[in-house]
Parts: C-alpha cells; sequence; structure tokens
C-alpha cells in the first residue's frame, strides 16, 4: 500500500454542502484507500454527518470554521474578510503543509484568488490558470484556461501552453503532448494580435511533443491536439457550450426512447451498453478543474455536482498527488527557467 | 400558390462543387415549388450536372463565370479581382434585383466583403453579422455574430441584439423574444467592458420583448433566451464547439449500439425514433448562416456540406424571402431610425 496522503476539503463550498462533500469523500475514499481527509466547515452539521460513515470517520478530521464564502462575494473581499472561513482553513492547511491538496466546490473567484494568495504561483508563471480535460474522439484533452483570466496576453498563453503541455504528460501520460491554439480558423493571420503573437512564440520554443498551430472549436471534440490553449473568457463559454450541447443531447436521447413502445423495449436490450455511454459522457466523471501554475494542489468542483461528482473533484486531486505532479510540474519549470524556454523575455515584455 | 421568386447560386463554391449545389437545389426545388434558380459558374460543368434534373433544369438558368473565389483568397483579394468569380456575379444579380437571394458554400471571408459591398449595410447598422439558429430544449435559438467581426465594440453588440431580435420576430414567428448577450457569468460585473457597456444600453433601449441580461455558454442550449448577442470569435468558437460536440456524441452512440448482439439489436427496436433524433440534430438541419443586416439576403452554406445541407441553405434563403424578412427587417430599422432607439449616439461614439 502506498504512504497516505492528507486532501483538505471545504465542507461548506457549493449549493448542497456540507451533505454532498462528506458523501463524496466517502465515495473517494473507497477509491482511495492511502487518503486521509481534513474538513473544514461547521462543526455542528459536519460532525453528525460523519458520523454516517464509520470507515470515513475513522480517516477523517473536522476543523471547525465559523463561516463560509458566499457565492456572490467577490474575490478580493474574500480575500479582505474571509481569513476564517471554510475555503480560506482549507487552503490554509495545504499551505502549512498539513495536507497535498484542497478541494472546493464554492465560489470559483474566490478559492482562485485565495489559493494564489497563499500557495503563490510557481516560478516563471504569470498567471495560474484552470485546466480541465474532455472527452474526444481519440481519448482525453486539456483545456486551459477555462476561466481564471477574462484577458490575456501572449505571454500568459505561451506559459498556458507549457503549463498544459506539463499536465498532459504528468497526468494524463501522454509522452510528446500536441498543443493547439483555440482561434476561429486555422490559417496564422487568423483571430486576435495575441493569438498570433502566441502561436510565432510557441513555434520558436522547444516543448517536448508538438506544437500543432491553430485549432477550431470542433477540433476540442475531434481531439486534434492533447492540450487546447485559450484565454479564459473563450475557454469558460466552450467549457460551458460543450456542457449545454451534452446535456440537450443527453435529453433528446431520453425523449428519443421513451417515444414508443419499440424504442421502449430498444433501451431495455441496449440499457448495458447506454449505461457505459451514459458514463463515458457523464459530466461528473469530467468535475473538477486543477488551478494549474501554483505550488499547491488546489481543485474547484462544480458548484451544482452530486457526491459523484464531488468524489471525482477529490479523484483528480489525489490522483496529481499519488503522481507528484506539483514536483514534476515545477522541475519541469525549473528546466524552462535555467534557459531553455525563456517565456516572458521572449514575449517582449 | 404563391408568386414565384429567384435564388442565385453560386455554383463553384464548397468542397464538393458544383455537384452538391446542382442536387441541392433539386432537393430544394420540391420544397420550394415557386423557387427558380440562377446558376453562376463554370457553364460545361454545370450544364451537363443540370441536364440530369430535368423539372429542375426547366426552371433554372446556367450563367457562365470564368473564374472561382478559392478558400485561401483574402476578402480584400477577392473584392478586387474577383469581379468575374462565379461567387461575385450570384452576388450582383441579387443586387441587379434579378435574385431575391444568393447562396454559396465558398470562402466565408469573400461572400461576406462582396455581399457587404454590393448589397449594401441597412441604414443603423455599422457591420453585417452572420446569424444562424441552433436547436435547444425550447425550440430554436439564434445566435449572432458568428464569425463576421472578430473584435466588437459595445455599439455593434446592440446592433446585433436588434438585428437578431428582428430575425426571431420575422423567421422564427417569436412574437416577444427575449436576447442575452453571451458572458462567463451572469453577474453585472462580469466579463470585458464592451459586455457590460452593450448590458447597460440595452437595458435602456425598448425592443419588442426584453432583455435577460447575460447568459453563459450552457444557456444557448438551454434555449435560455431567443437570441444569443457575442461578437464574431466568441461566437464562432461556440459554434463550432457546439457541431464538435454533437459529431462527438453521435460517434459515441454509434459505438454504444454496434457494442453488443443485444445492443445492436434494440438499435434496430428503437431505429424509426433514432432516425427521427438523427434528423433533428443533423447539423445539415441547421446549415445555412445568414448575413444580416444587409439590403439583400444572403446565405452562407458549409463548406464542407453534402446535396442536402446545400438545400437547407437554399431553404433558409427562400424561407426569408417568403416571409418578406428583408422588408419587415428594413422596417424595424426605419421604426428604430425614427428615434424610438437610438443606438449609435446612446453608445457615445
Amino acid at each position: 500500500m502506498s504512504a497516505s496522503f492528507t486532501i483538505a476539503l471545504d465542507a461548506m463550498g457549493g449549493d448542497r454542502a456540507p451533505d454532498i462533500v462528506v458523501k463524496g469523500a466517502n465515495i473517494a475514499r473507497k477509491r482511495f484507500p492511502a487518503a486521509r481527509f481534513l474538513f473544514f466547515g461547521d462543526e455542528t452539521r459536519v460532525q453528525p454527518l460523519l458520523a454516517r460513515y464509520r470507515a470515513l470517520a475513522k480517516v477523517s478530521e473536522v476543523r471547525h470554521a465559523d463561516h463560509a464564502i458566499k457565492n456572490e462575494d467577490k474575490p478580493s473581499a474574500a480575500l479582505r474578510n474571509g481569513r476564517g472561513s471554510s475555503m480560506r482553513l482549507a487552503i490554509d492547511a495545504v499551505g502549512k503543509g498539513e495536507a497535498a491538496g484542497v478541494v472546493s466546490a464554492g465560489n470559483t473567484g474566490a478559492l482562485m484568488a485565495m489559493a494564489k494568495f497563499v500557495l503563490k504561483t510557481l516560478p516563471g508563471i504569470t498567471r495560474p490558470a484552470i485546466a480541465s480535460f474532455f472527452p474526444t474522439m481519440r481519448g482525453e484533452t486539456v483545456m486551459l484556461d477555462l476561466g481564471a483570466n477574462v484577458q490575456c496576453d501572449a505571454e500568459n498563453l505561451v506559459q498556458f501552453a507549457v503549463m498544459g503541455n506539463v499536465f498532459a504528460r504528468t497526468v494524463l501520460g501522454v509522452v510528446s503532448p500536441t498543443v493547439g491554439i483555440l482561434n476561429v480558423g486555422s490559417e496564422d493571420q487568423k483571430g486576435h494580435e495575441a493569438l498570433r503573437e502566441a502561436s510565432a512564440l510557441l513555434r520558436e520554443i522547444k516543448l517536448p511533443g508538438s506544437f500543432h498551430g491553430f485549432v477550431e472549436g470542433d477540433d476540442i471534440a475531434k481531439g486534434t491536439v492533447d492540450v487546447v490553449v485559450t484565454d479564459g473568457f473563450t475557454g469558460n463559454i466552450a467549457l460551458k457550450t460543450i456542457e449545454g450541447t451534452a446535456k440537450l443531447y443527453a435529453e433528446f436521447l431520453r425523449a428519443t426512447f421513451s417515444s414508443s413502445f419499440l424504442s421502449k423495449l430498444g433501451f431495455l436490450l441496449a440499457r448495458p451498453a447506454l449505461n457505459a455511454l451514459r458514463l463515458r459522457t457523464d459530466p461528473r466523471r469530467y468535475n473538477g478543474a486543477i488551478f494549474l501554475g501554483l505550488t499547491g494542489i488546489a481543485v474547484k468542483s462544480h458548484g451544482g455536482t452530486d457526491a459523484l461528482g464531488f468524489a471525482n473533484a477529490i479523484g483528480v486531486a489525489a490522483d496529481m498527488i499519488v503522481h507528484g505532479a506539483i514536483a514534476r510540474i515545477t522541475e519541469d519549470f525549473a528546466d524552462i527557467g535555467q534557459g531553455a524556454i525563456a517565456i516572458p523575455q521572449a514575449a517582449g515584455k
């Protein structure tokens, strides 16, 4: 059995907290027997929930937090007034080395701001990015940024490309990842100035794998590249458009199978295969966005997810911990810092 | 039977021209018995194809064009050197009143530039936009701009909102359309400056229907609003992300049904319902993007579509003609011009 590791959980973050946080931890516990959990939140609410799961309670500890960050709180206010919040205390546990990673389903902006403040960015990174991976025709593709940085310059995009490349190698196990920049056409003259500048820079610098050039919206699902680089505005729109389209398709399919007696019978026969499809496309499976570029592991779960979805977000953090991802990312960026890839200077800022 | 109308077709535009253009026109002819067609292209290639469809040939005329705009041609070059091209001659036919609309599966940028040059924008419109509609949980939603304008200011976005509103009323028949601006969150402080400014302007001006505020990527498929307004960069990414995700889902479904004997049998039983689903989500059904804001009807077909897809693009043009959409849009913008909505001034430009 591998060495145990601890994950800090913001027990009060998300629409159905603390219930789904405790239930989710119990699901994750079965998958990661080496995991221990530190719950931060309202003790009077978390303890009774935890008492229902004896095996989970054995590997868990609850630390009281007297308030929680609200969804409508601005990141700056959360930073100023949220020092005693469940989210902040969970992040602090990573900062102090008590936990190897933190998972929260709470306010994204507040989590990002506090994680950045407490955990700091890795050397060479100006702005951390939110990354997640998606099912494709070929396997899985990482996309970043998904919403941390609404406006990005070429330098930010180049850093995202390097981080995404490292992530694909360390977490997804792709030996030579291909990287593409999301644009409205594959021709060199397309899109914004920052995209063209980032593309020119990425053609110059040497990353493991290769730079593919520009990709378009449909290339995400095609799996044309292993890493899709974009600014946080476009990435967030693309992420949510994927989620919305997948849900629409699932709803159409549900309606199709209940449209006639024969189709209902057909559904029954195909049910095992359809259940496999549902698992494959279940948005809960892809729940858990990683804040890349920090010295610690911070994972954001969808706020509206259920226990299974939250368990998958814990799984993302656990996978990163088990793979020693931060150490490997740090090493890679140290190599880059030693002159192999001089990003900030190359961008001429 | 309604009065006949003529549609000009760029017979040389698209990956599989002129074959799919002629075949597509033959499919459209059956749906629109009042339609007549003017084909522009290489006579020696188009005439023999047309000869295969006697009924189509009877309502068609071929006009020779000695060259075609290439996909890699820049819009400016197409404008300068493309006067004798099949695309330009087809647009000219609308400009001269010989045809009520033009359809091309060729180079989008060239088509946009030439259509704008020949047909001119409607009074009150600074920049035309590309619009299309999408299936949603509630019906259909119009989104614009899908790629004509990579960068947009608040004034452009407000004009898109007005055009989209008119389109939803005239073509989709929505009496009181709701309009939303695509953003990364629904809160007022989210997103770029231009989005916030456009939102503030749209709260002030009075459109038929109502302004919903900001919507997110998943609201497109949810059908939260009838009209989704966005810049051409974001809109193009969203459009292609929808296409890619839908194709991925269809491919997953195909693989699911061929995964076991029982699932194959289930597929056979559910086939009529699944075929209905396929029709409902067939991207060819939604082929045909409209250039909104011009004095004439110009429709862009997907370059890689087949005859059925091209027929649907012709159908979009025919629907707009049959509904007298341009006259109604012109009237609405004339009303707006009379002071009810003073868009350019309101934007302070």
